[in-house]
């Protein structure tokens, strides 16, 4: 799968897999939905889905490391067509900036409620690498 | 959440997941396919699925760094019905046993075929979590 395939499928999809560093546990993995912005992926923090704590634990991971992965991947019980996309990528937190509030409430509906992102943390790809089984 | 209702939405769920710590980049994840066994979870190396290496990156990883994560998740466009069940083990690489095997076979028609599975990664949980939208 070349670099611009990866990134069509990625753009296509709705939900990824973000990977941050733990400094105890090693590794935090949690779903997240994103926008694109060119070479970019912003992902919200936002006040609509239930949080446990003020703070999310993946923000203090990448102030700790900024290190992160972004998994897309597909399922299916025929096998010959499963693939995924990893990204490896620098994450770093920042207030929402009216571009990525509008490619994420273009996304999303849900982020078409004005006050819905209250941050976001932007990635800096710095390696994507698609597999597919076919 | 509770531990019991983590452990029946992941004996349901059809894929996972797994996030290993790569010594460079710091995170690798992929997604895996996985039996339970007990209080252990039982992730197939399998001759199924096309490899880009001998040795999977994976493998590399745990046995330099045994500590991984598994995240379950459901994604909805109805956000109300999120969920996400998330597993921090250890992970150690293993000869298949006849009873993963058999495990593995009776979860996924594509492993009944012998000789398919040639190792396993055997996950020893620490600690287990589940977060849900309503």
């Amino acid at each position: 799968m070349d670099e611009q395939e990866c990134w069509a499928r990625v753009g296509a999809s709705r939900r990824a897999v973000l990977g941050t560093l733990h400094p105890r546990r090693g590794i935090d993995s949690v779903p997240v939905v994103f926008a694109l912005d060119g070479g970019r992926i912003v992902i919200p923090i936002d006040s609509v889905k239930p949080k446990g704590s003020h703070r999310l634990q993946r923000l203090v991971n990448i102030e700790h490391d900024p290190r992160c992965v972004l998994l897309i991947d597909h399922y299916d019980e025929d096998w010959s067509r499963l693939w995924w996309v990893r990204i490896h990528a620098q994450a770093i937190e920042s207030a929402p900036s009216e571009r990525h509030l509008a490619a994420l409430a273009d996304r999303y509906p849900q982020y078409r409620v004005p006050g819905s992102v209250v941050g976001t943390v932007v990635l800096e790809p710095a390696e994507i690498r698609g597999w597919t089984a076919v």
